[in-house]
Protein backbone atom coordinates (compact mmCIF):
# COMPACT_ATOMS: atom_id res chain seq x y z
CA UNK A 1 0.00 0.00 0.00
CA UNK A 2 1.45 3.22 -0.98
CA UNK A 3 1.07 6.22 1.51
CA UNK A 4 0.56 9.84 0.10
CA UNK A 5 0.14 12.94 1.61
CA UNK A 6 -1.66 15.52 -0.53
CA UNK A 7 -0.71 19.39 0.37
CA UNK A 8 -3.25 21.90 -1.31
CA UNK A 9 -7.20 22.19 -1.24
CA UNK A 10 -7.68 24.06 -4.49
CA UNK A 11 -8.97 22.14 -7.51
CA UNK A 12 -6.15 19.77 -8.79
CA UNK A 13 -5.90 18.55 -4.68
CA UNK A 14 -9.59 17.75 -4.63
CA UNK A 15 -9.57 15.73 -8.30
CA UNK A 16 -6.36 14.29 -7.36
CA UNK A 17 -7.78 13.12 -3.79
CA UNK A 18 -11.25 11.49 -5.22
CA UNK A 19 -9.15 9.58 -7.97
CA UNK A 20 -6.68 8.21 -5.49
CA UNK A 21 -9.65 7.62 -2.49
CA UNK A 22 -11.32 4.97 -5.57
CA UNK A 23 -7.44 3.56 -6.38
CA UNK A 24 -6.62 0.28 -5.66
CA UNK A 25 -3.45 0.26 -3.26
CA UNK A 26 -3.01 3.83 -2.69
CA UNK A 27 -3.68 5.16 0.75
CA UNK A 28 -3.92 9.24 1.67
CA UNK A 29 -2.90 9.37 4.71
CA UNK A 30 -2.64 13.03 5.04
CA UNK A 31 -4.20 16.86 3.61
CA UNK A 32 -2.13 19.29 4.28
CA UNK A 33 -3.37 22.79 3.78
CA UNK A 34 -3.46 26.37 5.02
CA UNK A 35 -7.01 27.01 3.85
CA UNK A 36 -8.89 25.40 7.57
CA UNK A 37 -12.45 25.60 5.99
CA UNK A 38 -11.07 23.77 2.52
CA UNK A 39 -9.66 21.38 4.64
CA UNK A 40 -12.86 19.99 6.11
CA UNK A 41 -13.86 18.36 3.37
CA UNK A 42 -11.30 16.29 2.91
CA UNK A 43 -11.71 15.12 6.86
CA UNK A 44 -14.13 11.90 6.40
CA UNK A 45 -11.45 9.53 4.78
CA UNK A 46 -8.06 11.14 5.83
CA UNK A 47 -6.59 13.08 8.40
CA UNK A 48 -6.36 17.19 7.78
CA UNK A 49 -3.64 19.47 9.25
CA UNK A 50 -2.87 23.07 8.28
CA UNK A 51 0.24 22.55 10.44
CA UNK A 52 3.12 21.98 8.16
CA UNK A 53 5.70 20.80 11.17
CA UNK A 54 3.45 17.62 11.76
CA UNK A 55 3.72 15.96 8.35
CA UNK A 56 2.65 12.20 8.45
CA UNK A 57 5.45 9.51 7.17
CA UNK A 58 4.37 8.74 3.85
CA UNK A 59 5.98 7.39 0.59
CA UNK A 60 5.05 10.31 -1.85
CA UNK A 61 3.99 13.83 -0.95
CA UNK A 62 2.16 15.26 -3.68
CA UNK A 63 2.28 19.07 -3.66
CA UNK A 64 -0.82 20.48 -5.67
CA UNK A 65 -0.43 24.31 -4.82
CA UNK A 66 0.04 27.26 -6.99
CA UNK A 67 3.51 27.26 -8.91
CA UNK A 68 4.68 29.80 -6.77
CA UNK A 69 4.49 28.15 -3.47
CA UNK A 70 5.50 24.89 -4.46
CA UNK A 71 9.35 25.57 -3.37
CA UNK A 72 8.05 26.84 0.48
CA UNK A 73 5.83 23.82 1.12
CA UNK A 74 9.20 21.73 -0.18
CA UNK A 75 11.21 23.15 2.41
CA UNK A 76 8.81 21.45 5.19
CA UNK A 77 9.80 17.94 3.61
CA UNK A 78 13.35 18.45 3.86
CA UNK A 79 13.83 15.64 6.33
CA UNK A 80 11.32 12.91 4.57
CA UNK A 81 12.54 9.84 3.31
CA UNK A 82 9.52 9.47 0.80
CA UNK A 83 9.51 11.49 -2.81
CA UNK A 84 8.51 15.00 -2.50
CA UNK A 85 6.64 15.80 -6.11
CA UNK A 86 4.80 18.66 -7.34
CA UNK A 87 2.04 18.39 -9.78
CA UNK A 88 3.17 21.27 -12.32
CA UNK A 89 3.90 21.39 -16.04
CA UNK A 90 5.73 25.07 -15.92
CA UNK A 91 8.47 24.01 -12.82
CA UNK A 92 11.61 22.04 -12.75
CA UNK A 93 12.57 19.22 -10.88
CA UNK A 94 15.05 21.01 -9.04
CA UNK A 95 12.44 23.69 -7.59
CA UNK A 96 11.90 21.09 -4.82
CA UNK A 97 14.06 21.56 -1.93
CA UNK A 98 14.16 17.67 -0.58
CA UNK A 99 16.36 14.94 -1.45
CA UNK A 100 14.34 12.94 -2.73
CA UNK A 101 12.60 15.02 -5.91
CA UNK A 102 9.85 13.84 -8.28
CA UNK A 103 7.23 15.32 -10.54
CA UNK A 104 3.66 14.02 -10.92
CA UNK A 105 1.84 16.41 -13.75
CA UNK A 106 -1.49 15.32 -15.10
CA UNK A 107 -2.32 17.09 -18.41
CA UNK A 108 -5.60 18.52 -18.31
CA UNK A 109 -8.03 20.99 -17.55
CA UNK A 110 -9.71 20.21 -14.29
CA UNK A 111 -13.73 22.32 -13.62
CA UNK A 112 -14.80 22.96 -10.14
CA UNK A 113 -17.55 20.04 -9.16
CA UNK A 114 -16.97 18.29 -12.78
CA UNK A 115 -16.10 14.74 -12.41
CA UNK A 116 -12.52 13.71 -14.01
CA UNK A 117 -12.45 10.16 -15.47
CA UNK A 118 -8.34 10.20 -14.98
CA UNK A 119 -8.00 6.68 -16.81
CA UNK A 120 -7.11 8.30 -19.88
CA UNK A 121 -5.34 11.63 -18.86
CA UNK A 122 -1.95 11.56 -19.51
CA UNK A 123 0.09 11.74 -16.34
CA UNK A 124 3.43 13.20 -16.78
CA UNK A 125 6.23 11.90 -14.32
CA UNK A 126 9.92 12.57 -13.80
CA UNK A 127 12.30 11.64 -11.06
CA UNK A 128 15.63 11.26 -10.23
CA UNK A 129 16.51 7.63 -9.16
CA UNK A 130 14.75 4.42 -10.34
CA UNK A 131 13.39 3.82 -6.96
CA UNK A 132 11.54 6.92 -7.25
CA UNK A 133 10.66 6.29 -10.31
CA UNK A 134 8.97 3.11 -9.85
CA UNK A 135 6.90 4.38 -7.09
CA UNK A 136 5.58 7.34 -9.03
CA UNK A 137 5.18 5.00 -12.06
CA UNK A 138 2.75 2.58 -9.82
CA UNK A 139 1.47 5.70 -8.05
CA UNK A 140 0.30 7.29 -11.69
CA UNK A 141 -0.86 3.44 -13.15
CA UNK A 142 -3.27 3.38 -10.06
CA UNK A 143 -5.84 6.23 -11.37
CA UNK A 144 -4.32 6.44 -15.05
CA UNK A 145 -3.24 3.74 -17.60
CA UNK A 146 -1.75 6.98 -19.78
CA UNK A 147 1.87 7.07 -17.64
CA UNK A 148 4.64 8.91 -19.40
CA UNK A 149 8.29 9.85 -18.41
CA UNK A 150 8.96 13.44 -19.10
CA UNK A 151 11.99 15.12 -18.60
CA UNK A 152 11.66 18.96 -17.13
CA UNK A 153 12.66 20.83 -20.39
CA UNK A 154 10.18 18.27 -22.69
CA UNK A 155 7.49 19.53 -19.81
CA UNK A 156 7.79 22.84 -19.83
CA UNK A 157 7.02 22.99 -24.08
CA UNK A 158 4.50 20.49 -23.14
CA UNK A 159 2.62 22.70 -20.86
CA UNK A 160 2.98 25.33 -23.34
CA UNK A 161 1.33 23.70 -26.06
CA UNK A 162 -1.21 23.09 -23.34
CA UNK A 163 -1.72 26.73 -22.99
CA UNK A 164 -2.00 27.11 -26.87
CA UNK A 165 -4.45 23.92 -27.15
CA UNK A 166 -6.55 24.88 -24.15
CA UNK A 167 -6.13 28.60 -22.77
CA UNK A 168 -5.88 30.48 -26.34
CA UNK A 169 -8.56 27.89 -28.18
CA UNK A 170 -10.99 28.55 -25.27
CA UNK A 171 -10.11 32.55 -26.24
CA UNK A 172 -11.33 31.63 -29.64
CA UNK A 173 -14.60 30.08 -28.40
CA UNK A 174 -15.25 33.47 -26.43
CA UNK A 175 -14.95 34.78 -29.85
CA UNK A 176 -16.99 32.90 -31.52
CA UNK A 177 -19.79 33.24 -28.99
CA UNK A 178 -19.26 36.78 -28.90
CA UNK A 179 -20.23 36.69 -32.64
CA UNK A 180 -23.12 34.92 -31.79
CA UNK A 181 -24.15 37.56 -30.04
CA UNK A 182 -23.90 40.70 -31.28
CA UNK A 183 -26.02 38.77 -33.70
CA UNK A 184 -28.57 37.65 -31.32
CA UNK A 185 -27.76 34.28 -31.79
CA UNK A 186 -27.51 31.75 -29.06
CA UNK A 187 -23.91 30.34 -29.04
CA UNK A 188 -25.03 26.49 -28.76
CA UNK A 189 -25.16 26.74 -32.91
CA UNK A 190 -21.53 26.53 -32.55
CA UNK A 191 -21.10 23.55 -30.19
CA UNK A 192 -21.75 20.49 -32.71
CA UNK A 193 -18.77 22.24 -34.92
CA UNK A 194 -16.21 22.88 -31.79
CA UNK A 195 -16.90 19.14 -30.74
CA UNK A 196 -16.76 17.96 -34.05
CA UNK A 197 -12.83 19.93 -34.92
CA UNK A 198 -11.65 18.52 -31.02
CA UNK A 199 -12.70 15.47 -32.16
CA UNK A 200 -11.42 15.20 -35.80
CA UNK A 201 -7.87 15.35 -35.00
CA UNK A 202 -8.12 12.48 -32.45
CA UNK A 203 -7.20 10.41 -35.99
CA UNK A 204 -6.30 13.17 -38.21
CA UNK A 205 -2.70 15.33 -38.17
CA UNK A 206 -4.63 19.32 -37.47
CA UNK A 207 -2.00 20.32 -40.63
CA UNK A 208 -4.05 17.61 -42.64
CA UNK A 209 -6.97 18.52 -41.05
CA UNK A 210 -6.86 22.03 -42.15
CA UNK A 211 -9.79 23.95 -43.46
CA UNK A 212 -11.16 27.51 -44.34
CA UNK A 213 -10.48 30.45 -46.54
CA UNK A 214 -6.84 30.73 -45.33
CA UNK A 215 -6.05 27.08 -46.65
CA UNK A 216 -7.08 27.79 -49.84
CA UNK A 217 -5.98 31.46 -49.89
CA UNK A 218 -9.21 32.61 -50.65
CA UNK A 219 -8.64 36.70 -50.33
CA UNK A 220 -11.89 37.39 -50.86
CA UNK A 221 -13.68 35.70 -48.27
CA UNK A 222 -10.93 36.72 -45.76
CA UNK A 223 -11.62 40.46 -46.75
CA UNK A 224 -15.19 40.39 -46.25
CA UNK A 225 -14.83 38.36 -43.26
CA UNK A 226 -12.73 41.30 -41.87
CA UNK A 227 -15.39 43.54 -43.06
CA UNK A 228 -17.90 42.09 -40.71
CA UNK A 229 -15.21 42.50 -37.26
CA UNK A 230 -16.10 45.74 -35.66
CA UNK A 231 -13.51 44.92 -32.91
CA UNK A 232 -9.98 45.99 -33.49
CA UNK A 233 -8.43 43.23 -31.88
CA UNK A 234 -10.31 40.56 -33.76
CA UNK A 235 -9.23 41.58 -36.96
CA UNK A 236 -5.83 41.72 -35.88
CA UNK A 237 -6.05 38.41 -34.81
CA UNK A 238 -7.92 37.31 -38.24
CA UNK A 239 -5.22 38.42 -40.59
CA UNK A 240 -2.66 37.14 -38.18
CA UNK A 241 -4.17 33.25 -38.08
CA UNK A 242 -4.68 33.26 -41.15
CA UNK A 243 -1.39 34.37 -42.06
CA UNK A 244 -0.15 31.56 -39.98
CA UNK A 245 -2.20 29.10 -41.95
CA UNK A 246 -1.29 30.39 -45.38
CA UNK A 247 2.31 30.39 -44.10
CA UNK A 248 2.28 26.88 -42.28
CA UNK A 249 0.68 25.23 -45.53
CA UNK A 250 3.14 27.37 -48.11
CA UNK A 251 6.03 25.74 -46.31
CA UNK A 252 4.44 21.93 -47.11
CA UNK A 253 4.99 22.97 -51.09
CA UNK B 1 -42.36 12.57 -50.50
CA UNK B 2 -40.61 15.91 -51.13
CA UNK B 3 -38.57 15.25 -54.15
CA UNK B 4 -34.60 16.78 -54.25
CA UNK B 5 -31.97 17.46 -57.01
CA UNK B 6 -29.00 17.31 -55.44
CA UNK B 7 -26.02 19.50 -56.88
CA UNK B 8 -22.35 18.59 -56.58
CA UNK B 9 -20.26 15.60 -55.79
CA UNK B 10 -18.04 17.03 -53.35
CA UNK B 11 -17.70 16.36 -49.51
CA UNK B 12 -20.59 18.03 -48.17
CA UNK B 13 -22.91 16.43 -51.36
CA UNK B 14 -22.26 13.33 -50.44
CA UNK B 15 -22.76 13.41 -46.89
CA UNK B 16 -26.02 15.06 -47.64
CA UNK B 17 -26.63 12.07 -50.07
CA UNK B 18 -26.09 9.50 -47.62
CA UNK B 19 -28.17 11.85 -45.21
CA UNK B 20 -31.33 11.65 -47.01
CA UNK B 21 -31.25 8.45 -48.66
CA UNK B 22 -31.91 7.26 -44.65
CA UNK B 23 -34.35 10.10 -44.21
CA UNK B 24 -37.94 9.73 -44.09
CA UNK B 25 -40.38 11.54 -46.38
CA UNK B 26 -37.30 12.84 -48.58
CA UNK B 27 -36.73 11.27 -52.48
CA UNK B 28 -33.19 12.12 -53.87
CA UNK B 29 -34.30 11.90 -57.80
CA UNK B 30 -31.43 13.27 -59.24
CA UNK B 31 -27.62 13.98 -58.14
CA UNK B 32 -26.12 16.72 -60.78
CA UNK B 33 -22.40 17.17 -61.62
CA UNK B 34 -19.72 18.30 -63.41
CA UNK B 35 -17.65 15.79 -62.77
CA UNK B 36 -18.84 12.03 -64.53
CA UNK B 37 -16.58 9.94 -62.15
CA UNK B 38 -17.61 11.27 -59.07
CA UNK B 39 -21.32 11.15 -60.37
CA UNK B 40 -20.61 7.41 -60.60
CA UNK B 41 -20.92 6.94 -56.56
CA UNK B 42 -24.44 8.53 -56.59
CA UNK B 43 -25.94 6.03 -59.55
CA UNK B 44 -26.91 3.17 -57.74
CA UNK B 45 -29.96 4.63 -55.84
CA UNK B 46 -30.38 7.88 -57.55
CA UNK B 47 -30.39 9.21 -61.34
CA UNK B 48 -27.14 11.10 -62.05
CA UNK B 49 -26.43 13.52 -64.72
CA UNK B 50 -23.55 15.95 -65.80
CA UNK B 51 -26.03 17.88 -68.03
CA UNK B 52 -27.13 21.40 -66.26
CA UNK B 53 -29.65 21.89 -69.15
CA UNK B 54 -31.68 17.83 -68.16
CA UNK B 55 -32.75 18.74 -64.70
CA UNK B 56 -35.73 16.52 -63.47
CA UNK B 57 -38.86 18.63 -61.69
CA UNK B 58 -38.22 18.49 -57.76
CA UNK B 59 -39.52 20.18 -54.79
CA UNK B 60 -36.10 21.53 -53.70
CA UNK B 61 -32.99 21.83 -55.63
CA UNK B 62 -30.22 21.97 -53.17
CA UNK B 63 -26.96 23.42 -54.30
CA UNK B 64 -23.87 22.03 -52.77
CA UNK B 65 -20.97 23.53 -54.74
CA UNK B 66 -18.12 25.75 -54.20
CA UNK B 67 -19.05 29.37 -53.41
CA UNK B 68 -17.58 30.71 -56.62
CA UNK B 69 -20.01 28.76 -58.61
CA UNK B 70 -23.70 28.81 -56.73
CA UNK B 71 -24.44 31.59 -59.16
CA UNK B 72 -24.09 30.16 -62.23
CA UNK B 73 -25.48 26.72 -61.39
CA UNK B 74 -28.85 28.59 -60.23
CA UNK B 75 -28.97 30.19 -63.59
CA UNK B 76 -29.86 26.81 -64.83
CA UNK B 77 -33.18 26.40 -62.45
CA UNK B 78 -34.39 30.20 -63.31
CA UNK B 79 -37.25 28.47 -64.95
CA UNK B 80 -38.11 25.68 -61.76
CA UNK B 81 -41.22 26.19 -59.71
CA UNK B 82 -39.40 24.35 -56.84
CA UNK B 83 -36.98 25.87 -54.21
CA UNK B 84 -33.35 26.53 -55.40
CA UNK B 85 -31.48 26.04 -52.27
CA UNK B 86 -27.79 26.80 -51.54
CA UNK B 87 -25.84 25.34 -48.83
CA UNK B 88 -23.38 27.80 -47.84
CA UNK B 89 -22.47 29.78 -45.43
CA UNK B 90 -20.63 32.79 -47.07
CA UNK B 91 -23.09 33.33 -49.41
CA UNK B 92 -26.52 36.01 -49.63
CA UNK B 93 -29.88 34.08 -50.33
CA UNK B 94 -29.92 36.94 -53.30
CA UNK B 95 -27.00 35.36 -55.22
CA UNK B 96 -29.15 32.68 -56.44
CA UNK B 97 -30.93 33.59 -59.34
CA UNK B 98 -34.01 31.86 -59.36
CA UNK B 99 -37.63 32.64 -58.77
CA UNK B 100 -37.88 30.85 -55.59
CA UNK B 101 -34.74 31.39 -53.24
CA UNK B 102 -33.65 29.32 -49.93
CA UNK B 103 -30.73 28.95 -47.97
CA UNK B 104 -30.09 25.34 -46.26
CA UNK B 105 -26.86 25.46 -44.32
CA UNK B 106 -25.42 22.77 -42.11
CA UNK B 107 -23.29 24.25 -39.87
CA UNK B 108 -20.33 21.61 -39.31
CA UNK B 109 -17.21 20.87 -40.49
CA UNK B 110 -17.41 17.70 -42.83
CA UNK B 111 -14.24 14.90 -43.55
CA UNK B 112 -14.09 12.84 -46.48
CA UNK B 113 -15.06 8.81 -45.68
CA UNK B 114 -15.97 10.00 -41.65
CA UNK B 115 -19.44 9.53 -41.22
CA UNK B 116 -22.03 11.80 -40.20
CA UNK B 117 -24.90 11.82 -37.67
CA UNK B 118 -27.05 14.96 -38.79
CA UNK B 119 -29.09 14.36 -36.42
CA UNK B 120 -27.73 16.94 -34.00
CA UNK B 121 -26.23 19.54 -36.12
CA UNK B 122 -27.66 23.02 -36.95
CA UNK B 123 -29.09 23.71 -40.10
CA UNK B 124 -29.32 27.60 -40.98
CA UNK B 125 -32.57 27.68 -43.15
CA UNK B 126 -33.65 31.09 -44.48
CA UNK B 127 -36.30 31.98 -47.67
CA UNK B 128 -38.07 34.34 -48.99
CA UNK B 129 -42.01 32.69 -48.84
CA UNK B 130 -43.73 30.98 -45.96
CA UNK B 131 -44.47 28.24 -48.12
CA UNK B 132 -40.58 27.69 -49.18
CA UNK B 133 -39.92 28.14 -45.48
CA UNK B 134 -42.46 24.93 -44.49
CA UNK B 135 -40.78 22.80 -47.30
CA UNK B 136 -37.53 23.70 -46.05
CA UNK B 137 -38.52 23.22 -42.58
CA UNK B 138 -39.21 19.29 -43.12
CA UNK B 139 -36.44 18.91 -45.35
CA UNK B 140 -33.97 19.96 -42.96
CA UNK B 141 -35.92 17.86 -39.90
CA UNK B 142 -36.04 14.83 -42.36
CA UNK B 143 -32.22 14.53 -41.07
CA UNK B 144 -31.75 17.12 -38.11
CA UNK B 145 -33.49 18.17 -34.59
CA UNK B 146 -31.56 21.06 -34.58
CA UNK B 147 -33.10 23.61 -37.09
CA UNK B 148 -33.17 27.57 -37.36
CA UNK B 149 -34.76 30.29 -39.39
CA UNK B 150 -30.75 32.03 -39.75
CA UNK B 151 -31.11 35.47 -42.34
CA UNK B 152 -28.05 35.95 -44.84
CA UNK B 153 -26.69 38.60 -42.41
CA UNK B 154 -26.62 36.57 -39.52
CA UNK B 155 -25.33 34.14 -41.36
CA UNK B 156 -22.86 35.73 -42.48
CA UNK B 157 -21.75 36.41 -38.77
CA UNK B 158 -22.22 32.62 -38.01
CA UNK B 159 -19.77 31.42 -40.63
CA UNK B 160 -17.27 34.22 -39.47
CA UNK B 161 -17.44 32.96 -36.00
CA UNK B 162 -16.80 29.12 -37.88
CA UNK B 163 -13.64 29.98 -38.64
CA UNK B 164 -12.48 30.86 -35.27
CA UNK B 165 -14.11 27.77 -33.80
CA UNK B 166 -13.15 25.87 -36.40
CA UNK B 167 -10.41 27.02 -39.00
CA UNK B 168 -8.20 29.26 -36.38
CA UNK B 169 -8.65 26.90 -33.45
CA UNK B 170 -7.50 23.56 -35.67
CA UNK B 171 -4.02 26.20 -36.06
CA UNK B 172 -3.78 25.95 -32.83
CA UNK B 173 -3.95 22.33 -32.54
CA UNK B 174 -0.96 21.91 -34.81
CA UNK B 175 1.28 24.78 -33.22
CA UNK B 176 0.61 22.40 -30.47
CA UNK B 177 1.37 19.33 -32.51
CA UNK B 178 4.31 21.37 -33.45
CA UNK B 179 6.08 21.78 -29.89
CA UNK B 180 5.49 18.94 -29.27
CA UNK B 181 7.36 17.08 -31.86
CA UNK B 182 10.41 19.96 -31.26
CA UNK B 183 10.53 17.54 -28.12
CA UNK B 184 10.24 14.21 -30.00
CA UNK B 185 6.53 13.80 -27.94
CA UNK B 186 4.14 12.86 -29.50
CA UNK B 187 0.68 14.74 -30.24
CA UNK B 188 -1.38 12.24 -28.24
CA UNK B 189 -0.61 13.66 -25.06
CA UNK B 190 -2.72 16.71 -25.95
CA UNK B 191 -5.51 14.98 -27.28
CA UNK B 192 -7.67 14.63 -23.75
CA UNK B 193 -7.24 18.02 -23.23
CA UNK B 194 -8.27 19.06 -26.51
CA UNK B 195 -11.46 16.84 -25.78
CA UNK B 196 -12.10 18.46 -22.60
CA UNK B 197 -11.62 22.28 -23.59
CA UNK B 198 -14.21 21.40 -26.18
CA UNK B 199 -16.31 19.65 -24.02
CA UNK B 200 -16.08 22.12 -20.85
CA UNK B 201 -17.69 24.76 -22.31
CA UNK B 202 -20.81 22.72 -23.49
CA UNK B 203 -21.95 23.86 -20.47
CA UNK B 204 -20.40 26.58 -19.65
CA UNK B 205 -20.08 29.98 -21.41
CA UNK B 206 -16.13 29.93 -22.72
CA UNK B 207 -15.73 33.46 -20.68
CA UNK B 208 -16.26 31.89 -17.60
CA UNK B 209 -13.98 28.60 -18.88
CA UNK B 210 -11.17 30.95 -19.25
CA UNK B 211 -7.86 29.81 -17.53
CA UNK B 212 -4.03 29.89 -17.83
CA UNK B 213 -1.26 32.64 -17.33
CA UNK B 214 -3.40 35.13 -19.36
CA UNK B 215 -6.32 34.73 -17.45
CA UNK B 216 -4.22 35.62 -13.99
CA UNK B 217 -2.36 38.47 -15.71
CA UNK B 218 1.23 35.94 -14.72
CA UNK B 219 3.17 38.13 -16.07
CA UNK B 220 6.46 35.99 -15.30
CA UNK B 221 4.93 32.60 -17.08
CA UNK B 222 4.47 34.43 -19.94
CA UNK B 223 7.55 35.83 -20.24
CA UNK B 224 9.20 32.66 -19.78
CA UNK B 225 6.56 30.61 -22.50
CA UNK B 226 7.35 32.87 -24.89
CA UNK B 227 11.38 32.68 -24.28
CA UNK B 228 10.86 28.82 -24.87
CA UNK B 229 9.30 29.81 -28.44
CA UNK B 230 11.38 29.25 -31.76
CA UNK B 231 9.34 30.38 -34.40
CA UNK B 232 8.83 34.20 -34.64
CA UNK B 233 4.99 34.24 -35.54
CA UNK B 234 3.99 31.70 -32.54
CA UNK B 235 5.84 34.80 -30.39
CA UNK B 236 3.61 37.01 -31.93
CA UNK B 237 0.58 35.04 -31.98
CA UNK B 238 1.29 33.93 -28.23
CA UNK B 239 1.53 37.75 -27.36
CA UNK B 240 -1.55 38.60 -29.05
CA UNK B 241 -3.82 35.88 -27.90
CA UNK B 242 -2.50 36.43 -24.17
CA UNK B 243 -3.20 40.18 -24.67
CA UNK B 244 -6.55 39.72 -25.98
CA UNK B 245 -7.46 37.41 -23.13
CA UNK B 246 -6.06 40.03 -20.47
CA UNK B 247 -8.07 42.94 -21.80
CA UNK B 248 -11.50 40.70 -22.17
CA UNK B 249 -11.06 40.64 -18.65
CA UNK B 250 -10.17 43.91 -17.45
CA UNK B 251 -13.72 44.92 -19.34
CA UNK B 252 -15.23 42.50 -16.83
CA UNK B 253 -14.15 44.11 -14.16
Amino acid sequence: MLKIVIFGTGNLAKHLYTAFLKADGVDVVQVVGRNVKELQQFSEYSTISNDFNAIIDADVYLIAVKDDAISEVSEFLMDKNGIVAHTSGAISLNTIQAANKGVFYPLQTFTKDKEVDFSNIPICIESEGKDSFETLNTLSKSISENVHYIDSEQRKKLHLAAVFVNNFTNYLYSVGEELCLEEGLSFDLLKPLIMETAHKIQNMSPQDAQTGPARRNDIKSMKSHQELLNKKEHITLYKLLSQAIIQAHEEEL
